[in-house]
């Protein structure tokens, strides 16, 4: 981009911001259509075409719970065909861990809720039965020879929209427990949109003391939903204490059923704005992010896509479509 | 609000947080209709209800201009019957200030833009030629020993539609100037929606430098739009460094023409929630906005509000409609 702003201080001491493409998981999950597999192709590889070169394809859970999501398999395959991608698919269990191991995804995610009302209510088990499950994974995993790599998402990190408040000790101690069980990346994730920035710079600067550094890349990823406008903000504020690799859907889909209305996941084209606007660099072309998000414009006639920067389009000062 | 999270470092270090409401004269000024009196009257009102104890009443312009704010001195007149409330008023020049200073304004506030390129094409002089009408109308309001206080929005501060970059060094060197003719406060304002929160962390603190700590009141005012998604990170940005006084409009209007659709100013609502949830007092009353702003729909009907908290509403975490 031609004359970027002054980077910040904090920009030189960590590695470049990765985006993580999100929407064929956490999107779809959100929206009860089923989108074509061959659509989701083209959706893949115009996100790649994009510069996306992570992409969360889906989620290997029972068809009957998630029919929109049944086709993973098929999907993880298409996406092990494109040059330099890496895919992560979504597995709430053991036996969804397997699945991914033999589709060979590149990483599961598993997540975990550090509110206990809502591991009871959404995974009927409390965060304790879910670390073990996640021990039994690793285990399953490491026995298999398995190249999968294994992500935990605390989600409901930053509050929960059925208990409230969350302790930020209870999500640094169940940091330290995934840090013992050895997984390969945690990330903290407001699914609900309940955090604000100044409890995402404090949050993270703990939990960096517990997972590592971000250059050791443990303590890897902000997932932040713009439920209540402070997606953006929440994103910079975790940049600006180190955080280096984010979650995000074009389109900003990914709306809570519970908000009708309300913004989903931080927009991609949005969250790729910020850092060009900020001169850090994240490969990704802002045209053609422009053009997918048209295409999901078609692909989910109906649905509420979100986001602001396609509004206004890049301002005079960042006239080059490749956002670093 | 029950149970604020855990304040940022930087919070206790300067006083609470000050919104000034400026729909009145910013957010009016981008729509062409002209609202009567009688409403003006009862939106004031409603912003002095709703907790704001500032406000940005209107503009001291010929009325072949700006039509829709023709009705400024009347609306001064009934602002200060309001107790507690201090009323601002623009002023373009030496006649507009006088104009503000017989009608006892409590501050007038004078545009100066940044960028060269649109200092012309705005206000037909260059950025030093305003500079000398600043000296012109400081000395002319101490010889008549009016108690209007004068504050300078340096605009354009962050960018500029018509010359693109701004160089902050040119920022700095009128601020400096600023100082030196003793106008009581400069504020920072990025009203094309140009700014990122890294470029605004630096630039407040660079320009805290010459006009002094954020607690000694000068360099007082951060005026973001959020044209292109980035007004609550650069809100958020500028409060990390220091600045505890902000603009903003109830329902973000305030858009620009040349970007149809966009967003205008920050929403009132919207950083009242953002300060809400970072636990820092503003002392404005979440409800009573959500009704100002459903007023306002009736209002301006046909006319799009912005902003994101009115959508899902505050979370379980801050019940209490007090923000503060």
């Amino acid at each position: 981009m031609a004359t970027p702003p002054s980077p910040a201080t904090a920009a030189d001491r960590f590695p470049a911001v990765t985006i993580r493409e999100v929407g064929l998981r956490d999107g779809l999950q959100a929206i009860t259509r089923t989108v074509p597999t061959e659509v989701k192709r083209q959706w893949l590889q115009d996100a790649v075409d994009a510069g996306l070169r992570e992409v969360e394809v889906g989620s290997f859970v029972p068809a009957r719970l998630l029919p929109q999501l049944a086709d993973t398999a098929e999907l993880l395959a298409f996406a092990k065909t494109l040059p330099g991608l890496t895919a992560s698919v979504l597995v709430p269990n053991l036996r969804g861990a397997q699945a991914a191991m033999e589709a060979q995804a590149d990483w599961m995610l598993l997540p975990l809720s550090a509110s206990h009302a809502h591991s009871l209510a959404n995974l009927r088990r409390t965060p304790d039965e879910v670390l073990r499950e996640i021990e039994a994974i690793r285990a399953a995993r490491d026995a298999a020879g398995s190249a999968c790599r294994l992500e935990v998402g605390l989600s409901t990190a930053f509050g929960c929209t059925i208990q409230g408040r969350v302790d930020p000790a209870e999500v640094l101690r169940l940091m330290r427990a995934l840090v013992d069980l050895g997984v390969e990346r945690i990330g903290l994730a407001d699914t609900v949109g309940y955090a604000n920035p100044a409890q995402v710079a404090a949050l993270f600067t703990l939990a960096f003391e517990i997972a590592g550094k971000p250059e050791e890349g443990r303590l890897a990823c902000g997932h932040f939903h713009d439920t209540r406008g402070l997606g953006l903000a929440n994103v910079y504020a975790a940049w600006s204490v180190g955080v280096r690799r984010f979650d995000a859907c074009v389109g900003g889909i990914g709306g809570c059923p519970h908000a009708p209305g309300a913004s989903g996941n931080v927009a991609t084209e949005d969250v790729a704005y910020l850092f060009a606007s900020m001169g850090q660099p994240t490969g990704l072309d802002f045209e053609r992010l422009m053009a997918l998000r048209g295409h999901l414009a078609t692909w989910l006639e109906g649905e509420p896509l979100h986001g602001s920067i396609w509004r206004a389009g890049l301002p005079k000062t960042l006239t080059h479509p490749r956002c670093g």
